[in-house]
């Protein structure tokens, strides 16, 4: 018998990605984001729901486009720090010594230190409720050479990407290869 | 500088969730899905999203209702089969051994084996490709007593859910608590 917790956002894991954008002088952005995921494979699209009062949302509603940079481990506190801070009153990359690169497909900047990253150009704007659900088309995906695998595939146990659990608030890392997809299953097939 | 992937929905990490529905006569299916999120925290609100041409795409639109399940990493086997076969024409739960409990507040089954369960009521499809995205309103979160916290929330590391990565199409597990969010990062604020 399961214990009911009430209606909450408690599921896991989500992910700790973070989402930049360029302000209105043109000043490039970031904030933290748990709430996310791939909503379809073709176009291949990306969801991440930001609160309106965020500056990030306005941002994105102007410039049409954001990208999402997948931060390592090692980053976690720049990341939470990025979750916290806005960037209506501070520059979030000068705080954090982390540099702004500019995407050449989409107006928005990305995490040159982050070893993953997807440029989105925002395809719907979804209200939700207190946040407001941004579905990018996800126009590249560019990654660091060194979190590549033999195929030439973002490797998860490279880029060391960091989980966000909502119950306790707290990050945690990846662990380690459980099972090929698509391929243990079939031993349930007939 | 990075490489360039192309257009790809190749970001991590991604979730291994199982949507559970009825279908018109009643019978409960359940699919494994990576692609899905949080999308909203008021109303608490996740997304998932699932091709047209799957079996749990007609029973949500139908019963206007779904539930997701979490599963541990030790039944990564049923996940990853549950991903695959198709509902049309099995008993998916009866193959996997496994047991459908059906919601008492919405109109869908949920995996009783799994240590979480969300119970959701369709509130809006989105049209965004080849998947549609269905954001269920999470009407309660259900979770077993061996999985919580000294706080009573969803403890991460009791629950062990799987990650996948859409690179290698592969499940991993969780690792280890990295940091206390909205807190490490206060070294950044001035």
């Amino acid at each position: 018998m399961k214990k009911s917790l009430g209606a909450a956002t408690l599921i896991v894991p989500t992910p700790t990605w973070v989402v930049g954008t360029y302000d209105q002088d043109g000043k490039a952005n970031v904030m933290t984001a748990a709430w996310g995921g791939i909503c379809c494979s073709d176009p291949p699209c990306v969801a991440v729901a930001l609160r309106a009062a965020t500056y990030s949302h306005g941002n994105i509603l102007a410039r049409k486009a954001f990208t999402i940079s997948v931060p390592s481990e090692n980053h976690v506190v720049e990341a939470d720090y990025w979750g916290m801070a806005s960037g209506r009153d501070k520059d979030k990359f000068a705080s954090a010594s982390l540099t702004p690169e500019a995407s050449t497909l989409v107006d928005a900047p990305f995490v040159k230190e982050f070893p993953l990253v997807l440029e989105c150009e925002l395809q719907q704007a979804v209200e939700v409720g207190l946040h407001t659900q941004f579905i990018g088309r996800i126009v590249d995906v560019k990654a660091d050479e060194a979190v590549l695998d033999s195929k030439g595939k973002p490797d998860l146990e490279k880029i060391r990407p960091i989980l966000f659990s909502p119950g306790n608030r707290s990050y945690y890392t990846i662990g380690e290869f459980l099972a090929k997809g698509f391929s243990v299953g079939q031993k349930f097939q007939e």
